[in-house]
């Protein structure tokens, strides 16, 4: 594919834009943007950055997806050069703990799930995608430790999912409140046992 | 203790006032309060909502402390009436997940830590406060089993008690997306196993 300068000047002009989004959205939540504020921030003008978002809620799905890419780029991604299995599993939970410290003052996916789960409409499909997207990829990665027979083939990987996802939840939870390490700390000893009562013998 | 009549009707459009903006809250958090929208809300002039609170934060930490008594009602008061131990404990965590069920589309409480954890003040002081006043009294519900001799001595109240949060955090977030059923039959059954894991021989 071949871009012109101005194509690309406009895609860079946009991921610009986008990233401060991001920023405005972790600390009010992606009902809390506006293309009023967000112009202010960037420093243009409303309808310059409406150029680049047909509307406020096209702005509001860029910003999760963007959200979905980071969480993607920082958890999952680096996980996929271990060793399907037990490594695997444990590298992204670790890495889920590290999103939620470097979240600290707010996790944008987390923040949409509060905002969007009771109210219908383009947002709500996509927060629900998102989230059935990383709990299949989840449970997968589950199911891959089975496979290796490092976990007994009785997991029920929503099950064991469910529990790991509650902890991360915890963490992210208390982190603010009581501190990261301890809440953290607490999450980790939990996810080991979880995994001690699954592992194979 | 004798009320005038002019006190107890104050009383009353205070709590009417307090009602409504409880509802407010669950909707659009603490944050979302404002004074205006509220006088809107009960039909009254901003200046006569204004007479009941000093501020807008003195509305605010009124709110929390509506969601903490309600709380308390709800999920802690009826346990008392168990006997001390397993039965109280097991008692406590389904009313929280009933909490959490009829807190569908929001809970004040949970929303106020997102709000809060991160920004100093007034506020931050209340909710950690409030926080840290529940997860004492679940630590102590947690003890108490270990002293009818239901639970083993060297369960540790602090892990057991955030592993039991951070179920209910579960239940919250995936109940919106995915429906309370499977959610809460997810935390019963990590719950039950907690229980059992720590259960006396």
């Amino acid at each position: 594919m071949s871009h012109s300068p101005s194509a690309s000047k406009g895609s860079v002009t946009r991921e610009h834009i986008l990233d401060r989004a991001y920023e405005m959205a972790r600390r009010d939540g992606i009902e809390g943007l506006s293309l009023g504020s967000l112009a202010q921030g960037v420093g243009m003008s409303k309808s310059g950055v409406f150029a680049h978002f047909g509307s406020r809620e096209d702005l509001q799905l860029a910003v999760l997806d963007v959200g979905r890419r980071r969480f993607s780029a920082q958890v999952f991604a680096p996980a996929m050069d271990k060793p399907r299995g037990l490594e695997r599993l444990r590298f992204i939970v670790a890495a889920w703990f590290d999103w939620v410290r470097a979240a600290e003052g707010g996790c944008v996916l987390l923040t949409a799930v509060s905002e969007f789960d009771g109210r219908p409409g383009v947002l709500h499909e996509a927060v629900v995608s998102q989230q059935l997207e990383w709990r299949a990829t989840l449970c997968k990665s589950i199911a891959l430790a089975v496979d290796t027979g490092e976990l007994r083939p009785d997991v029920d990987p929503g099950q064991f999912a469910f529990e790991t996802y509650a902890l991360v939840l915890g963490v992210h939870h208390d982190s603010g409140l009581f501190g990261y390490a301890q809440s953290a700390s607490h999450a980790e000893r939990a996810f080991n046992r979880l995994v001690d009562i699954y592992r194979s013998p």
